[in-house]
């Protein structure tokens, strides 16, 4: 039985409530939509008929695979709303195509079309549509989520799971303007690595990084960079993508644009990241653009020569986050911010146009409008 | 607010049900004893009044920080009827200290005396003690779980878990007698990384290997093996600690009985990996029992040389897993089995050593009858 929006049923409150009249109340992922969507698939049945309800809480058993063996995986995207009031999801088919992947890496089923959960997140966002609020910086967060609901303590490949989806009226990431942040350059927690799932979006990537990443906060610093390998290569920055611009900080040249290569399998191929690529790549062309390794010796380095331009993390919930600074072995790593003191010229043109498509200010066909 | 023993409360079943007459129809995991043990903590409260209650599903928030980001450790351990129908448990202080190192990994709160588990976990299985069947290799399996009830979105440490207790009656891992088994050497994926977190029982450790060991069975194997690094390093079988033992295969001779080392903080800390390391420094003196990283290369001369006496598995739900033979870059390496075929000389004297105390048949301070 497949995974399919013709199957769907509605079970929709009559008074879902509204958002609160001051919107600069909204805390991320605290607050929720009153909608939720639900589909359950067992190895014997398949996929049950996928139902909208009130948000509430599931019944799961205790010996439930997603309890034990992190048998759980997730995605995040956001509904915005455009000029005309419309409701715009940007770039859905990518989330639900790497949620495929996570749940094939769990041994999870992912033998459904793509098209299938866009349309039931889309009419999920559709009931819910209320609660998209209107405004620069405001979204609706998506979570679609899979969990292993499987009733036994033997270390095996789940019979059943529940996909749901569930979602979040959000305000901007920095509600008082753009706060650059500090990394801490971990020399000893590892994220990911070669042959792990650090490019799957599983729970067990967040389980690994909580603890280094509470305690560099606890040091004073906003996120751990994750680096890998003897010679320190830069990969992750807390829980978003990295981006290092080199060039010439007296005149602001742009020489390349980096981000680290999806090819080591350490690398989460985020939605964001591939569009700001694609876009630099337009502006600056394709021979500045580089995924590649890049090591802490040579941002340092290129920091001492006035080499290094920007670094900012990339990511679903902030879109951008400037990076001020990197502290490395003890020292600080001034990384400049050439915009008004908040973000540099590379990394203020991609948020500009990333948001302009997810508003829909700019036609783009990344972004879609809910039915 | 601690977690304590004194307030523990008690919801008792008049008419919990009892064993199934065929104790060989109970299959590992899947039939539970009747009650199980719950605490909540909240970083605001503490812990709540530890019960005793009806095993029941739980109630858990779709946001819950365990179904998002793999916020969840867990425990195995055994319970055994001794000669005078009394009910023993096995090292169980080793599991509550893992148990508070895996807790303190997560961010999870593990201030509590390792004591005051232990005798809640002693009263659950006197209130199930009709469920700890008798007969030799029978037992009855306990799982000790903590999971992040924070039912936020935001990645950070949770706010709130619940701590539990369940419990399977289980019959003998090789209800036919020793089955040895085959492992596949796994030069892709990779288990654990220094800085990960490998030595912790997190859910996340087991959603990373599901998919390799799942792929390894559809090839024939029981188990995969887990490499590590350029040289390939054996780390672990399955979800087994590991243990190869080098000596003179034609007169039997034991020269080195070795283990990989916790030091490189990729092993898991096995209770009944300690337990057996300490008995063979008994038998055998220290210095032929080494912790120390040992590659297939050796593995493979060794066996050419014949020098490779055996190789098991141990761990809680088997205690020891014979190896007979190691697929490694697509060449069987056959591992000796000298006594009966079935397990070689060191696996059965550590098996036999270990199994007497747990059932109470040899006087031993690792083996604590149920108060």
């Amino acid at each position: 039985m497949a995974l399919l929006f013709s199957r769907l049923q509605r079970n929709i409150l009559k008074d879902p409530g509204r958002l609160p009249a001051d919107l600069t109340t909204l805390k991320f992922g605290q607050s929720f939509a009153p909608h939720m969507l639900v589909c359950d698939w067992s190895r014997s049945k398949g996929w049950s008929d996928p139902q909208i309800t009130p948000l509430q809480k599931f019944q799961i058993h205790p010996a439930s695979s997603c309890f034990h063996y992190g048998v759980e995986c997730f995605e995040g995207l956001k509904a915005f709303r455009g000029p005309k009031g419309e409701v715009r999801l940007f770039r859905p088919d990518k989330n639900v195509e790497r949620l495929k992947t996570s749940m094939a890496r769990l041994e999870l089923p992912f033998d459904f079309e793509g098209k299938e959960l866009e349309r039931l997140m889309s009419a999920l966002v559709a009931v819910d549509r209320e609660f998209v609020p209107r405004g620069d910086g405001y979204s609706l967060y998506i979570r679609p989520t899979v969990i292993g609901t499987h009733e036994a303590l033997g270390v095996s490949p789940s019979d059943s799971c529940k996909l749901f989806v569930i979602s979040s009226p959000v305000g901007p990431y920095y509600p008082t303007g753009f706060k650059p942040v500090s990394l801490l350059a971990e020399k000893t927690a590892v994220r990911a690595w070669p042959g792990g799932t650090g490019a799957y979006k599983l729970g067990a990537n967040y389980a690994i990084a909580l603890g280094p990443q509470t305690e560099a906060q606890r040091k004073g610093f906003s996120q751990v960079l994750w680096l890998f390998g003897p010679d320190d290569q830069v990969t992750e920055a807390g829980t978003m993508n990295l981006v290092v611009v080199f060039g010439d900080a007296k005149s602001g040249e742009v020489k390349e644009i980096v981000t680290p290569p999806l090819s080591d399998g350490m690398i989460l191929p985020g939605v964001t990241r591939d569009s700001a690529l694609e876009l630099c790549r337009q502006w600056y062309g394709s021979g500045k653009v580089s995924e590649r390794r890049c090591t802490m010796k040579e941002v340092l380095n290129a920091s001492k020569e006035g080499q290094l331009l920007e670094a900012f993390g990339l990511g679903t919930a902030a879109v951008i986050s400037p990076v001020q600074r990197i502290n490395y072995e003890g020292k600080d790593i001034h990384v400049p911010l050439l915009v008004d003191g908040k973000m540099g010229p590379v990394a203020k043109r991609v948020w500009e146009a990333i948001t302009s498509i997810q508003y829909g200010r700019t036609p783009s066909p990344w972004s879609v409008v809910c039915e």
